[in-house]
C-alpha cells in the first residue's frame, strides 16, 4: 500500500449494508498498478448530504448500491445513458464537482454478452423483474436481442418491464425454451431462501444454448453447477461483478487493468 | 500500514491550502499503534457540504485550518470549552452524527505552560494579535497568568484582544522586559517576509526568562536560536503542532500516544 498524502484521491462507495468487496479489489488495484488512491465503503442515513460532500470534499468516485440507487438520480448534474436508460445508478464519477453517473451492472453485461459471442438472433428469457432484471433487459434490447420474454411471478414490476422493452411478459416459462436464459431473481444465492433451487424447470435450463446466472454468491450457484454440466455455453454473476468493478475502476482512475489483474483483484476481494 | 476495510474509520482535515503534515502525523501513529483508521487532507470551496458530508459520511474526525477556523463554528452541533473561549475551531470529532468541536492549540499551549513550569505569576508579553496569539493569551489567562500585555502594531485587533482577556495593549515593547516572552507573530516563519528577524528587539529577548515561540516552521527560528544561545527555558512551535495533533489524535481514537511516539509521528510527520 503506497502512503497516503494530501494528493492521494478516494474513492468510496454508499450501501445500507456495506461489503468489503470493493474496498479490497480497488485497493488491491491501486497497489497492484502503483496508483495514488484509497477506496473504502461508507454507509449513511443521509444521502443527499453524503453526496453533497462528496462534491464538496473533492472524492473522486461513489459506488452506489441498495437502496440508493434510484434516489441518487436526483443528487447528481448528468447521467450517462447506461444509468438513464434504466432509471438506476450504481456509479458517480466526480469531475472538479461535476457529478456524472453511471450504471457499470447495464455496462458489464453488455459486455459480456458481446465477449461471450451469444448469438443475438437467440430467443431470450430473463428471469425476475427487480432492479437487476431492468438492466439486464436493457442490455439486451440495447445489444440487439429483439425477442423475449420477461418471467416473473410479480405481473405489476413483469409486465411494465416487459412493455417498456418490447418484450413480453409470463408469470412462469410454460412450454417455452429460450436459446438464452438468464437469472435475475435471488433464487440460488448464497444464505437466501432458495440457495439450492434451480429458478426454472430442469428441462427449461436443459434446452438453452446459453445460460446467464446474474447471482454472484457462490459462483457455482445451482443453475451453473447444472448448465456446466451439460456443457452448455455459460455466464456467472461473477463475471457481471469483477466486470461491472472493473469498468468503474477505469471510470475512476482513466486505467484499464488487463483482464488478469482484474481476475486476480476480484479472487483477492472475494477471499 | 494495515489493510483498508469498510469498517476502517476515516479521519480527516480542511484547509485552503492543505499540508502533509498531519496526513503524516495520523497515518504513522495508526500504523505505529494498530489502529484501524486512515487519514487524509481535503481542501474545500463548500464549508457548510463539507462538514454536512462528514456528518452524512460518519467521518470520525476532522481538523480545521485556515480559512475555517470561525465559519466551521455554525455548522458544529456543540463546542468544548476549548473552542468557545476563543471563537476558534481546529478540531471536530464526530459522535454518530454529532458534532462537537474543540481548539487543541488552546489545549496544547496550555498544556505546555504547564510541563515547562513557568512561574504563573511571570508577567507576560504576548506578540501578535491574530488568531494563535488569541489561543495564547486565552491560555495564559486560564493557566494563571493574570499580568500581561498585548503587542501589537495593529490597534484595533490588538487592543481588543487585550481588553477581551484583562490584559494591557501596546504597540511595541517600548521598556517592557517580561520574564515570559510568547512571539504569535509570522516573524521568523520560513518563507515569510521576516523569516531572518527577531519579533522583538534583542534586548526584550534577552531580558526574559521562558521564550515561547509559536512559529513552527522552522524548528530553530532566530528567536528560539538567540533564547536558547542565552540558556533560557524555550518552548517551541514544534512542541505545540506535535502536541495539539496528539491532542486531535487522542479525541479521534480515543488512545493517548506516549511522548515519545507522539515525538517520533511529529519527526516523521515533518520529514
Amino acid at each position: 500500500m503506497p502512503t497516503i498524502s494530501k494528493d492521494t484521491q478516494l474513492c468510496m462507495s454508499l450501501a445500507a449494508r456495506p461489503s468489503n468487496i470493493g474496498t479490497r479489489f480497488h485497493n488491491y488495484l491501486y497497489d497492484e498498478l502503483g496508483l495514488d488512491f484509497v477506496y473504502k465503503a461508507f454507509t449513511t442515513t443521509d444521502l443527499a448530504a453524503a453526496v453533497a460532500g462528496i462534491r464538496a470534499l473533492g472524492i473522486r468516485g461513489c459506488g452506489v448500491s441498495m437502496p440508493f440507487k434510484e434516489d441518487v438520480i436526483a443528487l447528481v448534474d448528468s447521467l450517462d445513458p447506461s444509468a438513464a436508460v434504466i432509471g438506476s445508478v450504481n456509479t458517480i464519477v466526480n469531475d472538479d464537482g461535476r457529478l456524472h453517473a453511471y450504471n457499470t451492472d447495464y455496462l458489464a453485461i453488455a459486455r459480456l454478452l458481446a465477449s461471450h459471442e451469444v448469438p443475438v438472433d437467440a430467443d431470450v428469457a430473463v428471469l425476475g423483474s427487480g432492479g437487476m432484471a431492468k438492466a439486464v433487459v436493457a442490455a439486451l434490447r440495447d445489444t440487439g436481442f429483439g425477442e423475449g420474454v420477461v418471467v416473473a411471478r410479480n405481473e405489476r414490476t413483469g409486465r411494465a418491464l416487459a412493455e417498456q422493452y418490447g418484450y413480453r411478459w409470463q408469470p412462469d416459462p410454460g412450454t417455452a425454451r429460450p436459446r438464452l436464459l438468464v437469472n435475475a431473481t435471488p433464487v440460488g444465492m448464497a444464505g437466501g431462501p432458495a440457495a439450492e433451487a434451480l429458478p426454472a424447470p430442469p428441462e427449461v435450463v436443459d434446452a438453452a444454448e446459453t445460460v446467464f446466472e446474474v447471482v454472484a454468491m457462490p459462483e457455482d450457484t445451482p443453475l451453473v453447477r447444472r448448465a456446466r454440466e451439460r456443457g452448455r455455453r455459460v455466464i456467472t454473476g461473477t463475471e457481471v461483478i469483477a466486470l461491472q468493478a472493473l469498468e468503474q475502476f477505469a471510470l475512476y482512475t482513466g486505467v484499464r487493468p488487463t483482464g488478469e489483474q482484474a481476475r486476480r483483484a476480484s479472487e483477492y476481494s472475494r477471499s
